[in-house]
């Protein structure tokens, strides 16, 4: 009975050590650790002796005053860097991404393919997709330890059968890709999620060298159609059935151009992919960069395009930051191509449409333009499991 | 130290316990809230005795079966009426209320006063709020204890402050009610918030002899304005500075009508109290039941009016069903005396525009036409410290 208590007393401090340091803005030494979580010094340096023997933290080399000095009170502490690592995988409309992404965020090894899957057949879409994740699974470095995969798919998931249930920009109902995956995957666990809450879900995970994004904003994922999600306290709200987020379909103008959803006006009419490369008198075809370069280079139709797309995104977001008082929103995807370009204009949109805005000013934040943050935010989910079963992991 | 331990232990099972009676669907026996909570009989049943002694629970008399058998394990237990309750005030852009509510749900007194607020001064308003709480805890019945007092007000609140910032509708900007009500609640706590958000609490806690409601779902609050809340699990979203469910400011129609907001086409425009009756010819002074009357007549224009209404709300309603995926919406306040017309033509619109609405369709809820919801989520949040804090009442 005491082993017991003393045993799970132990798992829940590897996990609170582990939680500390990996969530932290910048690396804290065990004398930091100790003042965050109120444990004694020797406890938490026990902890962490644990933790690095287990590969799940490492000790960073001092820069100035001589050699680091392990196990020093004072030595930074970080995530690992190549000892566990995850599968992230994502299947968009314009691409297919297998990403090997290890505890510290770094990408180990990665296939990035750019195909155009609309209306593309789920059988062999997933057969690419397996062999992109053997061949990325193939490259894991040396003693580095693959603990899970994901997947992000661009439309409605059930999270508990994990089966899309419906993905209307690819064309695809109720495919369930787990079987398609099995082989490479082997014994890996499989989590099954929509793109635009991985993309969040990266988007609030902190990173080595980058600034600690904000713990609550609403993220817009552009592609073809726009995904969604609604990050509070660093967690995506997933609603009843896990399809909060969908902001592509907010109600722009209901007197607006039909949608693919069967309803009108959408925002995905205005600030998707194709919405804006035809606005701009540019063909489907056309890669996203190529809209951006001529709006950057001021041609008239994709400015238009780009003057469009931020007139529908900043009624559409001014909507959800009135309803949820969560005044960042995140433009990713496509949508961070031309970031610099929408922002200050849908800033002034949010300005004149939120009521609140008079005490706190709404706040666009351009994300990085990764074709495929989804994968990222798969893999980094997966690695979560380091947070909640330390003792499984670093006493294998 | 031991006592210390064994107090707060108290402390916390007499709370766990009369969260469970309070938040039961039906009166729990001793044995049911011993299975719920996994305390002993034993434990449980001297914890109710302490809870019953104490005022905040009570036993119901059995009706079949022969006279109820006070303590026997099998007796029924619900809140007490009558002996805490707490003052929950209103002031809306139409009425003024003051109400005395048990823990029961029970009004044990009410001055509920229909006057026309808009534009009004707050001084001399709050003058009378003051005389209408001074006569309502005046009223209070022999051996009730009054534990705290909330106000509902129609705009952005400070929750910290108490202070109101805007309340456009009123034409009050930065008004601190407090001091103007400090006489009759005396060491009384006041608690100051959004009348849609106290509206929305009302209708989230369990009252005797009402159906429990969905712990989930977006409650609108129509009066001249339209306020809004979002409800998670039974718990109203503040949003990072509680100004979230601002709903009535949602874009319907970017051409729209000016809003008094500053920005254009807002859902008020068209659902709010004045937008209707100017809709259906009426005068801004006719009570909203005339409309109703009018409309469930078959009046041309007042049927017009429910319907441009009816309209606006499906559009907004589904979008933030699309962003929270939260299916169940509820109309209240003015919205309600048309609710059976608004409520089949809003499920309409939901049912085309929410992208998730083929596999899980979306409710909606005619709430009641109480004028001042508000003011009964005021006082049920004041009581809520029963609760809270149930060793200091019951000891006391």
């Amino acid at each position: 009975m005491a082993n017991l208590r003393q045993a799970s007393l132990r798992h829940a401090n590897l996990a609170l050590v582990a939680r500390t340091v990996l969530g932290a803005d910048v690396p804290p030494s065990r004398a930091d650790v100790a003042a965050v979580t109120s444990l004694t010094r020797s406890t938490v340096s026990r902890l962490v002796d644990d933790l690095v023997a287990g590969g799940v933290l490492e000790e960073v080399a001092s820069v100035v005053g001589g050699p680091g000095r392990p196990g020093r009170p004072g030595t930074p502490l970080r995530a690992s860097t190549g000892r566990f690592a995850a599968l992230g995988l994502q299947i968009g409309v314009g691409h297919l991404a297998a990403r090997l992404v290890d505890l510290s965020g770094a990408v180990l090894a990665e296939r990035l393919v750019t195909t155009d899957l609309a209306g593309s057949r789920p059988a062999p879409t997933l057969r690419r997709l397996r062999s992109h994740a053997a061949r990325v699974l193939a490259a894991a470095p040396d003693g580095c330890r693959v603990i899970g995969a994901g997947l992000a798919l661009p439309g409605i998931v059930d999270a508990t059968s994990g089966r899309l249930l419906s993905a209307p920009n690819l064309g695809w109902e109720d495919v369930d890709p787990g079987p398609a995956l099995a082989e490479p995957l082997g014994d890996l666990p499989l989590q099954v999620g929509n793109e635009a809450d991985l993309a969040a879900h990266a988007f609030a995970s902190p990173a080595p060298g980058r600034h600690r994004e904000p713990s609550d904003f609403v993220y817009l994922s552009g592609e073809v159609g726009i995904g969604g999600a609604v990050v509070v306290g660093g967690a995506v709200m997933t609603g009843r059935h896990g399809w909060a987020g969908e902001i592509g379909h907010v109600c722009v103008d209901p007197d607006g151009p039909a949608c693919r959803c069967g309803s009108t006006g959408c925002l995905e009419q205005y600030a998707g992919r194709l919405a804006m490369l035809s606005a701009a008198g540019l063909d489907a075809a056309t890669p996203s960069a190529e809209l951006a370069r001529r709006a950057h280079e001021g041609d008239e139709q994709a400015c238009a395009a780009v003057r469009s797309a931020a007139r529908a995104l900043g009624i559409a977001l001014s909507g959800v930051v009135n309803v949820l008082d969560i005044p960042t929103v995140v433009l990713g995807g496509h949508l961070a191509q031309v970031g610099d370009l929408l922002a200050p204009e849908v800033d002034v949109l949010l300005g004149r449409r939120v009521l609140s805005a008079h005490w706190v000013s709404p706040t666009v934040v351009v994300a990085s333009d990764d074709p495929a943050p989804g994968a990222t935010g798969a893999a980094l989910l997966a690695l979560q499991k380091v947070v909640t079963e330390p003792v499984r992991l670093t006493d294998a």
